[in-house]
């Protein structure tokens, strides 16, 4: 380990305000330092926390933190944050079960007063604490600091356009990563020491700012704001609006960040932005080549940056859907393909490389994505719009107003349905049966393995009477032999994988394999069980329903999704048709009514209660045939 | 009647291309008296029409609809152009059942390529169909016409950037309407007389454009320029992102407008767009005066511009609900509250009377709306977030990621539940139980009537221990007493209405008074009914639903809602704790599976099979006592 003198003496944040600023600028070499070693061993976000190491020294020590409260955008930058803040020695345990969280958490610190993980809520929420400390609540100023690319999504501009025409005193820290021209540190350094000006208004100090630097800077910098504001600096639209913009400030100048703070602290009476630029990944020599790879990264070695790599078993999903989508385009040309931003993610990638004018990449933008993809199906075009289930709710009202309401045959790709992992509850895609299945003349499908994604990227492909909708889960799928090409499956007919007498098991979706444990430790007991993939949510399957209803003693549905999804339309189906009233026990497993704590998927399904060996205590209770303590029955899957 | 000798010649928008340019101004005239008319004799959005009855005219004979793709965003402003387009003699039936829409439907005219009614969804439904066109698809030119309210909007602004970036040839018509300056009619001819220049481009004869406008007008245009995209003639926004602008332009000016279009038409090679001035109402002085009270009139005459009002009964909820709030302010001053941009439609207009400073109108941004309460809550304060069912979906997101996971306790209180009469299925209140109800640590309720109304703003204001949401319909409470002061309802109890032995109602909402109209035909066969109000879909009232299973033979759910949702959560309950296997008939009833076209909300609930009819039938059904034709049982709530 290399030593942290001044770390070590940093129990909290309210200590960094005794340190002297050459000192906070040693503090921060010794933060990235630990950063990276901590990353070293539990993977993690690493390159967008090594980007704002000076700028969460800087932040802490000029702000009353956690009276004030700072709010960090997405938050995967804010391990820096977190070992500043009496984390330090939990960070070997982030982003595992029971330990830190890869993001910021309310209930984990006072030091975070706002959690996050989706992008472009932090000015909304920091406008927020502003209302309440004008109304007297005991809270100080807030901070909202956000990237280069979670500010030009739709959230953030209206938060912008609100906050200005509040004009109430806010900070805005915009953490400008994207930018390729040299920091203007030199040119500054006079400035920022005549920043004390005793009379000068902030504007006028900003004004001033501006004047500071070189012309050929000064053009740059006018770029640069226009870059994110679209105004020059006499009439900004953060100006128009009320802002006062300072800035581009060099993010990992220690002098030129407590400079710029100090004074925005001291003199802001409206809304402040101030631009700063950082570089992804600053030094760390692996990580800044190549940011991109080391925006989330495994566990590495320090010394090479060369990550561990997982075992590599079946395809992903994600893999696998990337590569039926690119083949069905390879035979039908109007299939085209949306993204929010998550072409790697998503597998568009993979088309993009084949059919590259075919593949949309619209930012963070999922309202936009779904309207857009509408819009394209409405013209005669196969769109395929492929965002994760727990992005998909930024497009809801969409799905509803563009696409059900009006039946256009927009296919949409749910992929991280169920539970993802490290990421926890805030990327969980619980709620995507629910939300799809309720709305008429959506077709919702989920794959129940690899080979029944092929199939259902050919469907969706093939349907064109209206939008359809199939889900699948993160990682790596059950290790079936993949089609050679995906097969049109029949729109709300399932199937039945294996036939029984006793119990009925109707799964939908992914957990197929934990079933068929569970059917294996059940007919061990001499419990004979049939079971079904539905396939479809919607439309539903009303023979095989009908029939699983008629010949057995209970029927189980299984999903991996909350409560009000497919186990909900398959009660009312059946409550609504007389099937209910027969003495037949059915009994729904999905999600649990709670949100479930990042760890693995495994470790989070057993937390949720949906392994195997719950399926089949469930199935046994009922029946009424026995009542076992959990892990009676063995099941390993999960 | 006025005549119309002009607009006699339209059968549809080919017809104007024959007419000159002196003829369409005279057929403008004769649309605006004929708009005029018909609203007058249906009620409707009059003034948004009027303020764009040269525009329409003006697109129509300019592109080659429907070849060329005419989006309206909103698109209440569509009354013009369904007179043009083939739809003149249906306008008499505007917004009632079996009509012609209040906004423009696919399924209606192939001159409405793209439906709306919600705002902001046009820039990226006509960036949709500009992909269809390039990638070979049958469609012209898109043109997306919004307004200055819409287009702050975060999805406007996300398929602004995006439209920048792709670089199409697309149109956006700015309607602005909101600008009191004089438009600059005289001082343009000349230029705009000039504008075919054989080989200018576009963006020469844009800046020309400006260069034409007297100083004092330029000025005026690029503060214009700068009020919507925050960017100044030589560095906008817009020609960042590859956006050519030209503007303003006078919107009732027929050569102004004509000519401008004819060479954006002639020359645009990327995305355009065009800033018309134009005044709301124009043309009718009742509603030029009052353009407010003019944006949805009910029917009026003519000459004096008085409209007729409905008969005066119970009040209506949203008034109940604004009083309520108030009360609860004038005694806790943490309560404040968050409109989108719907002062008056939610009833917050009463509050911000008396309290302007605690009422915050966002402007139309739901998803900054709930994490801006989210913010407030976790400052202290006590947000009431009041939007309408419909218009929550575009904040879904927020309500998961920034309240529900972090349990603050953000008030939801959603207005326009249910079925919503003349605005159609894009108003419909249908999805909120169900998107709602499967959130862990929400709790949900819904107002049984007008006085259980008030108890729940009460029990919200007193609930701090996480988010708590409250629906209730558009239109007049059922008419009971109002108590002096809300209580606070116990959490998650229900409360029995009447007690009976045969079958159980178990209401969520406000169809009690249909539910008991039901529970008169039923008991006048010698049915003995129960009758409980739920009042919470969330936590459920086990106690209460255990009760009514077991001792009823029949348990039937109510609500206004989709599948999914209330009766939905009770059937999970029963299911998974053994309720359903003895034999007891359980009914659901929803609203159904299919959107339901517009009408007065009976019509609608008529349509919908959820009369007091259709619940004492399916009651019946349920016990096996008798089948009945529709209409036997006569109920006349609805």
């Amino acid at each position: 380990m290399t030593s942290t003198p001044h770390l070590d003496r940093v129990a909290g944040p309210a200590d960094l305000r005794d340190f002297t600023d050459d000192e906070l600028a040693i503090l921060a070499q010794e933060l990235r330092n630990e950063t990276i070693e901590t990353v070293s061993r539990t993977g993690g976000h690493l390159g967008s926390s090594l980007g704002v190491v000076e700028l969460t020294v800087a932040l802490h020590a000029v702000f009353r933190t956690p009276f004030d409260k700072l709010i960090w955008d997405v938050s995967h930058q804010c391990y820096p944050h977190k070992i500043l803040t009496g984390r330090r020695h939990q960070m070997g345990s982030l982003r595992q079960k029971d330990g830190l969280s890869g993001f910021t958490k309310r209930t984990e610190s006072v030091f975070d007063p706002f959690g996050a993980a989706h992008s472009s809520t932090s000015i909304s929420a920091a406008l927020g604490f502003t209302i309440g400390r004008d109304m007297g609540q005991p809270t100080g100023d807030a901070i909202a600091v956000i990237g280069d690319g979670s500010i030009t999504a739709g959230m953030a501009y209206e938060a912008l356009n609100n906050a200005g025409s509040e004009g109430r005193r806010l900070f805005v820290i915009l953490n400008d990563n994207d930018m390729s021209i040299a920091p203007p540190v030199g040119a500054m350094n006079g400035y920022l020491n005549r920043l004390n000006m005793p009379h000068a208004s902030l504007s006028e100090i900003a004004q001033g700012f501006m004047a500071a630097l070189p012309a050929s800077l000064r053009e740059q910098a006018q770029r640069a704001r226009q870059l994110v504001t679209g105004a020059p600096p006499d009439a900004t639209m953060f100006e128009h609006l009320g802002f006062t913009y300072i800035g581009p400030i060099d993010g990992h100048s220690m002098p030129d960040l407590l400079a710029t703070l100090r004074i925005a602290h001291a003199r802001a009476e409206g809304p402040v932005l101030i631009h700063v630029r950082t570089v992804k990944g600053k030094g760390y020599a692996p990580a800044e080549a190549a940011d991109c790879k080391y925006h989330g990264v495994s566990k590495f070695d320090v010394a090479s940056g060369a990550q561990s790599k997982g075992r590599a078993n079946a395809p992903s999903y994600t893999s696998v859907f990337g590569k039926a989508l690119t083949d069905e385009a390879s035979r039908d040309p109007t299939v085209v393909a949306v993204t929010a931003a998550m072409p790697n993610g998503t597998g568009l990638d993979i088309m993009g490389k084949r059919f590259p004018r075919r593949v949309f990449d619209v930012g963070i933008a999922e309202q936009h994505a779904v309207t857009f993809a509408a819009g394209m199906a409405a013209s005669g075009l196969k769109p395929f719009c492929a965002i994760y289930s727990t992005f998909l709710q930024r497009g809801y009202d969409q799905i509803v107003h563009d696409v059900a309401l009006q039946k256009l045959p927009v296919r949409f790709a749910i992929d991280r349905a169920g539970l993802v992992g490290a990421d926890g509850a805030t990327h969980a895609g619980s709620f995507d049966i629910a939300f799809m299945a309720n709305l008429p003349d959506m077709v919702v499908m989920a794959a129940g393995d690899e080979a029944e994604l092929v199939h259902m990227v050919a469907t969706a492909t093939a349907f064109d009477e209206g939008p359809i909708a199939f889900r699948y889960p993160r990682g790596e799928g059950a290790g079936v032999d993949l089609p050679v090409r995906g097969e049109v499956l029949e729109i709300g007919r399932g199937r039945v994988l294996k036939e029984g007498t006793k119990l009925a098991f109707l799964s939908f979706g992914a957990h197929l394999p934990e079933v068929m444990l569970a059917v294996e430790a059940l007919e061990a007991r001499g419990i004979s069980c049939t079971v079904a993939d539905a396939r479809f949510a919607k439309p539903l399957d009303h023979g095989l329903i009908t029939q699983l209803a008629s010949h057995h003693q209970a029927l189980i549905t299984v999903e991996q999704g909350a409560e009000g999804g497919f186990g909900a339309q398959v009660l009312h189906y059946m409550a609504n048709n007389g099937l209910l009233e027969r003495g037949l026990a059915v009994r729904t497993m999905t999600l649990p009514d709670r949100f479930i704590e990042q760890g693995s998927p495994a470790e989070m399904y057993r937390d949720a209660c949906l392994t195997a060996d719950d399926i089949a205590r469930r199935a046994l209770q009922a029946l009424g045939v026995e009542t076992l303590a959990r892990g009676q029955i063995r099941a390993n899957v999960i």
